[in-house]
Formats: C-alpha cells, sequence, structure tokens
C-alpha cells in the first residue's frame, strides 16, 4: 500500500529527503508494509533547478495543496525558520497528517505548543534531524535510556563553529580570518550570528534537555557565550596547555536542578571530545545506570540530515501499519528547575595583559588567594615593552568564588585586560 | 495498571535489573500507563545472598513457577549459556509472553529460531543488552539508521581482552601475567577462551551485521584470531609506530558481499577507537547517507547492563499499552553473502625473527617484491649473537597477495618464526 507524502521545502535538507525515498522506497516498503511516495514538494521558486528529479506537476508554492489534501498522511517540513513553518505544521497536525521536521529554531522556540497540539489530536511529531544531523540521539534519549536518570550531557552540537575553531587550531590563523573563509565556502551563513555566538547550540542544548532531563528548556534557559572573542593566542596557549578550544554544550541536572551552559571549553586532548573535528558532532551522555556513553557523527549535510529523516519515516509508516500514534509520550517532571549563571565547579583558564612592573604577579597571586582561588598553572610571557601576558588555569572553583576573583582583578590598576575566561575540561581530576 | 513480569536467572546482569526496576517503577509508569512488577525470581540456589531485596516467597528455583504462570506477560532471561535458556525462551514466547534478554550466546546461535518462533506466536524479543552493554546500538541500527545501505562495521565489543591489551600497553607486561591479573580480579572468567580467542567478539559481531546488513549471520561465518599470541614485544612496536592494539571486529558488506572479522588489530592513535581502553567498548559504523558514527560506553556490568534491558522492557510496556506487537520485524536480504577469508585490502604489521646474517633483508625484500607487496616501514633489531628481529609495515595490499608473501617466507630459511600478522588501521590514506 503506499502512503502518500508531502514536503515542505527541497533546499539541501528537502532535496536529500527526495533522494533517498527515491533510493530506498521499495526497501522501506519490504520492512513496514507500506510504501512512501513523495507526492508534493511545497518551494518559493517552483522554475529553480534542483538536483533531484520531479515530474513538474509534483512541485507547488502553495502550501495548501499539500496541508488541505487528505490523501496527504504525513508532511515533512524542511523549510526553516519559524514562520511559516509554525504555521504550516500546526495546520498539518491539526488536518490529521503525521509531521516530521528538522527545524532546531522552531521545536527550541514552540516546542511545547507544537507537542501539545499533537497530542491533543492524536498525531505524532519527530524530530530526530534537529540535533546532531545523522546522529541518532533523540530516539536513544527517549526510548533506549529512558531508565536512567540522565545527569549530564555535554557535546559539541554546531557544526560551523567547530570547524572555525578546528581551522583556527590547524592554522594558528585569528578568528575573523577563518570565519571570512568559512563564508566563502559555504560552510558558515553571510549572517553567522546564530553560530558563532553560540544561539544554534544554546537551542540545541534545550532541545536534548528537554527530552534528558524531562523539563521544559528554551534558549532563555541557557548561559550562552559564543566564540568571537577567541583568538590566535588563546588557540596557541590552548596548544601550550595541551589542549583545544571547542564550543561545548552543557547541561547538569543535580537533584532536579538544571544548569545549561553553552561556552567556549579548553578541552584537554585525553578528552575524546578534543578529537572531534570539523563537520563532526558528538555528544557525552551520562546516565545513573548506563554510565558514560558518547555519540558520534556527520552534524549536518543533505544526506546525513535525511538519513534521520527518513528514520523518522520509517516509525512513522510503522504507526500507520499498527494503526497507533504517541506511542512514546514526553514526560514532564514538575519538579526540575533551571538555575542561571550556577554552573559546576571547575578548572578555568584566564589570559591577562598585566602592567610589566615587578609585584604585578605577586598582587594578582594573593586576589586570587582572598577569593580562595588556587592556581593550578601560570604562563608569563612579556608582550612588549611595558606589559606582560599571563595565563593561569585555575583548581576546581566554583563560579561565584571566580567572579569574586574577577571583580577584584578588574577593578585593580594594574591589570589591563582580561581576555577570555573559559572552563577547562578533561585530564586526570 | 500492574504488568507482570518474571526473571529467570538473578546474578550479576538480573540483580542489577531487580534493583533498577525497584528505583524507577514509578517513572516507567508516568511514562507508559503501566506499572512493572517483578513478580516472580528464577535462580539455582535459592538461599543464597544476594545484593538485592526479595520477599522470600518471589524467589523459584522451578521455572514453570514463572513460564506457566498466565498474569505474567514478560520474562526476562539473564541466565545465559544455550541452555535452559534456549528451552525456557521458547516456552515463554509459546505461552504468550514477550521476551527480552542479554544472551548474546543464545541469540548468535540460535537468534533465527527465537525471532521465527516469535513472529509466529505474535510475540516479542529485544536483546539489546546482547551486545555493548549499555551503548544503544541494536536500537539505533534497527529503527533510527534504517534509511541506510550499511556498509561497515569496526569496533570494540568484547571488555575482558580490551582490559587485558589496555593493561599490556600501559604496563608492558606479558599477555599470560596480565590474563592472571584479570581473573584474579574477575575481569576475565576462569576458564577465558571465549573472550581471549575472539569467540565472544564473533558473536557479537554476528548479532551486529545480521541486524546492520539484513542478512543471517552466525559465528561459523566469522574469521575469528584471538590475543593469546600478542606479546609485549608487539606492544612495544605497536607503540614505536604510534599506535595500539585492539582486538577489532569488522564487517564490510560489498554490493551483497559480506566479509566478517575479529582479529588484533594495530590501530594507529589518531583513530578514535585507539582510544576506548579498559571495560569501554565502541562501535564504528557507515552508513550511506548517514557517513561515520561512532557509538560509545560501557560494554559490560550490573547497571550498564540493566540500562539496556529496562529499556527494552519500557519498550514492551509501550508495546503492551498500544496493544502492538512486532513493529519493528527483522529484514533479511536474499542476496546477501559471507565470504570467508577475504577481508579487505588493508595495511599489515608482521614480526619476523630472522638469522642475523648479510643478504637476509634483501631476500625478505625481494620476497614482497614478488608478490607485489609494498613496504611502508622496516624496523630492525639485533635480538641475539645470531638473530635479529623485523617489524615491517606494509602498504595496502590484498589479503591474497599477502598469503603469497607469507608462503614464500614461511619456506625461506633464514626466515626463523613469523610471530605474528596484524591489519593496521587509521592514519591519513
Ligand atoms: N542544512 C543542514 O545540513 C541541516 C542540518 C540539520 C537541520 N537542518 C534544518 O533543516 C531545515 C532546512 O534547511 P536547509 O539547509 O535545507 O535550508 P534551505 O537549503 O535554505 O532550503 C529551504 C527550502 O525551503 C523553501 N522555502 C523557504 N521559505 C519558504 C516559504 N515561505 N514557502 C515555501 N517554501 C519555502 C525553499 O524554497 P526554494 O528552494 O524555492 O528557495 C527551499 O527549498 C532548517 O530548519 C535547518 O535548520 C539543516
Ligand atoms: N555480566 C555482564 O556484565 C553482562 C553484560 C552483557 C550481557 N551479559 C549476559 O547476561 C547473562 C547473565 O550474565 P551474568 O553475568 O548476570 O551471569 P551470572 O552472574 O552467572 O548469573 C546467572 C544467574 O542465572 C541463574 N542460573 C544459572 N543457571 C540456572 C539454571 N539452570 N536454572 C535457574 N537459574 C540459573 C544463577 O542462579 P544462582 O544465582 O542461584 O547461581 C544466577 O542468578 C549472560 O547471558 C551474559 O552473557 C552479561
Amino acid at each position: 500500500m503506499e502512503v502518500n507524502i508531502g514536503l515542505l521545502g527541497c533546499g539541501t535538507v528537502g532535496s536529500g529527503v527526495v533522494e533517498l525515498v527515491q533510493k530506498r522506497s521499495e526497501m522501506i516498503a519490504r520492512l513496514t508494509g507500506l510504501e512512501p511516495i513523495i507526492t508534493r514538494v511545497l518551494v518559493r521558486d517552483s522554475h529553480k533547478s534542483r538536483p533531484v528529479v520531479f515530474k513538474h506537476e509534483q512541485l507547488t508554492t502553495n502550501a495548501s495543496d499539500i496541508l488541505e489534501d487528505p490523501e496527504i498522511r504525513m508532511v515533512i517540513e524542511t523549510i526553516g525558520g519559524i514562520e511559516p513553518a509554525r504555521t504550516f505544521i500546526l495546520q498539518a497536525l491539526r488536518a490529521g497528517k503525521h509531521v516530521i521536521t528538522a527545524n532546531k529554531d522552531l521545536i527550541a522556540e514552540h516546542g511545547a505548543e507544537i507537542l501539545d497540539t499533537a497530542e491533543q489530536v492524536g498525531m505524532d511529531v519527530y524530530y530526530e534531524a534537529a540535533v546532531g544531523g545523522a546522529i541518532p540521539l533523540i530516539r536513544p534519549l527517549k526510548e533506549s535510556l529512558t531508565a536512567n536518570e540522565i545527569t549530564d550531557l555535554k557535546g559539541i552540537i554546531n557544526g560551523t563553529t567547530n570547524y572555525i575553531l578546528s581551522k583556527m587550531t590547524a592554522t594558528g590563523a585569528d578568528f575573523d580570518e577563518v570565519l571570512q573563509e568559512a563564508q566563502d565556502l559555504g560552510y558558515a551563513e553571510s549572517n553567522p550570528a546564530s553560530d558563532v555566538d553560540g544561539l544554534d547550540s544554546g537551542r540545541k542544548l534545550a532541545i536534548l534537555a528537554s527530552i534528558a532531563f524531562h523539563a521544559k528548556v528554551t534558549l532563555d534557559d541557557v548561559d550562552v557565550t559564543g566564540i568571537r572573542t577567541i583568538s590566535a593566542t588563546d588557540v596557541a596557549y590552548a596548544h601550550e596547555l595541551g589542549a583545544v578550544i571547542k564550543l561545548l554544550a552543557e547541561g547538569t541536572d543535580r537533584d532536579g536542578n538544571l544548569s545549561l551552559q553553552v561556552r567556549p571549553t579548553l578541552v584537554l586532548k585525553d578528552h575524546p571530545l578534543a578529537h572531534v573535528s570539523d563537520a563532526f558532532n558528538a555528544l557525552y551522555v551520562r546516565g545513573d545506570a548506563a554510565g558514560d556513553l558518547m555519540f558520534f557523527g556527520r552534524g549536518a549535510g543533505s544526506l546525513p540530515t535525511a538519513s534521520a529523516i527518513v528514520g523518522d519515516m520509517i516509525e512513522v509508516l510503522r504507526n500507520l501499519r499498527m494503526d497507533t500514534a504517541l506511542r512514546v509520550r514526553h514526560l514532564l517532571l514538575p519538579h526540575k528547575r533551571v538555575r542561571r549563571g550556577q554552573g559546576e565547579p571547575t578548572r578555568y583558564y584566564l589570559r591577562l595583559t598585566v602592567r610589566d612592573q615587578s609585584g604585578v604577579f605577586a598582587q594578582i597571586a594573593t586576589i586570587f588567594g582572598l577569593a580562595e582561588v588556587s592556581m593550578e598553572t601560570v604562563l608569563q610571557k612579556r608582550s612588549s615593552h611595558e606589559t606582560a601576558e599571563i595565563v593561569i588555569v585555575t583548581h576546581e572553583v566554583g563560579q561565584e568564588q571566580l567572579n569574586q576573583a574577577l571583580t577584584t582583578l578588574y577593578a585593580t590598576d594594574s591589570v589591563l585586560t582580561v581576555h577570555n575566561v573559559m572552563p577547562v575540561t578533561g585530564g586526570a581530576q
């Protein structure tokens, strides 16, 4: 039996979906007893040339052709952005169609509305492709690891920033230069803010944390720092310290108190996340029964993302054949609270420019001592006639204590600039 | 509503299941609408002290108390071995009970019989815990990645050998010494054959390959070499070459031709599998759409294994609530053929002892040259007055060509011993 599917959007991801469904429809039919047919495809411009082959009548620029077609049982949204994607998805659900989406922005911001609507009307929404591209993350968290209380998530979940930081590490070039190059190559968008300011990672962390911690989490709950301030100098110091700089997304659940952070981090080379380069993504998960787990793979790209979407499609086909829906519910535990600005105690890297005069270092040591922040490593280099650069790695310290030391540092005349403050992760501790 | 569950066996894994179900039953009930209750537990010796708390009447030494109890809807088998586990599982299925098992030996050897029986009687069999302990592997392969043609599996899927090899690498000790220590610590069994001879890895590879390649694969289809011949000398040479020795399980599908290998392998340190130490397991998967993926985590242990089993239990509860069964079928594609002794072309490491006389090296070079095996690296060391040790790393070469060179080497007087021949993986090539 055939199942008619409507595809909204046919860009990078949508065309991958068309290609993969055409290639695998027979196999999918053997597996599920139902053959998926993409009958209509919504685009903005029906005259654009596309890397996949259609009968011309399949293309439409009118969403109603899909959303109001009673023969279409499933809608795949690959338009992106909030509107009109949100309206289309809600309309599809209310018209009795199951929905698959790769839209992380939308799920992070309006996930609750969409999932609630789906539940009311008895339809399913799947979004494996929204986080980590091809890597199975949502389903393992929602289904395989459900017996666990998950306490920690730690990952590299934005390909653009990981590409930029990997390039900076490999070439020693500065941020602006590498960003320009990434834009020229199409790895970064012309407006890169969402990626380099950490917002994309923050949204994906919100999606993962909602599932793993059984809570309602949005971008507003995440402390976000981007990578614009990371310089070639920081990359070189990191190297000297046996580390690489990565944009890490971290979530912790300590007895119902959630902390969510996206920030550039020094990852020591003995940590597996140090070896996740370029366009790859990886997520560490700690569960109270399972222990430590890691999932690694391609975070984006046409076919990798389509792999996740068509995986979801097969799930919907199974549900259709079995005549079940809402098989896997989203569980919300009411006692979960998000606390902003309260990251776990960690080691920190600080880079300062100070006046090169006698007694400055003793002064800094005193400031740290008074705040009870002890130092693990100190690197000191003269940077000009009058200034010196100091890099400090602290022992593990709470965020408040560190802030106390920083406040005093900022107020100290001989400390000219505090360039970057980053957590340090990995290493035997 | 309560669902009665029977547990067969209450050793390392079974007691973890009891603990985790007790801890999470309320959460599971919220999630699935059904509360799991382990009503009966089969053991051999009901007087043994156990790390989990029972009412005494829960324990039984009579399997019929579980298998013939019509109130029991689900049976979890954690006895291990072929019999009586096989008979119990078949009996449970025929009595209309869903089955979950951690028994890799049984699934590898009698998986087809068990899955066929389950299908005939309309019951489900889940076995996530049988491979990779806590790591979600079976479900991602069966459900998330189904849109892919999976072409490659490569993994470390036996904890005991990985522990032994990791220790040999860390301490420089020899195999026998480390094995003894592992036995004393309980990391290796008193009869370690199944682990150190690679059979356990072979069985797990058979299970993974059956699913990933949609084929019927058993241990007989796998070329298996264990780690007994690996010496401290090999470990030291590997280190000199920038590699570590790991017992790798590899499966490839090239247009329906399957090749399945378990063998000690030099893994260069730039390869993520080089960093999987001790009791951790990891599996690399390559799919034609998804690209490269890796899954990493604890391969064994009481709670990690229970995490996978209770994950499966929650799936069965969902199926019970939805009144569905056989939702995910095992797809067999008829054109798949296993070819033994036909691994992919690869680089090889060889260690030889030769007579220390002039011209020997030229002789070996000629033998390799005639077989068209080119050498990438050669290390040569005098080992006594009369003998020298030569280590060769070849360029990529087919198995047949290599065997041709080996045959001539064996027949050469001045070549006294060929100690070890291992593939080399990783590195930029
Ligand atoms: N690219 C990736 O690797 C990746 C990975 C994971 C998730 N995602 C997510 O997947 C989604 C799609 O990304 P993409 O890279 O495929 O985007 P894209 O290449 O820009 O494609 C967008 C498609 O949507 C169509 N479209 C846009 N606005 C429309 C409107 N108002 N009405 C009708 N059609 C409209 C476009 O039509 P025209 O072709 O006519 O312009 C185009 O076909 C986004 O949510 C993204 O975050 C992408
Ligand atoms: N251990 C791990 O980390 C791990 C990881 C993955 C998979 N597995 C698999 O899980 C299974 C169980 O392993 P395990 O380590 O838990 O084994 P185990 O500690 O030896 O426990 C076996 C249990 O089965 C009971 N039993 C044995 N033979 C029986 C019989 N004929 N009738 C009734 N009860 C019997 C034993 O009873 P008594 O307690 O009375 O002796 C014991 O409770 C095996 O298939 C293993 O391959 C184990």
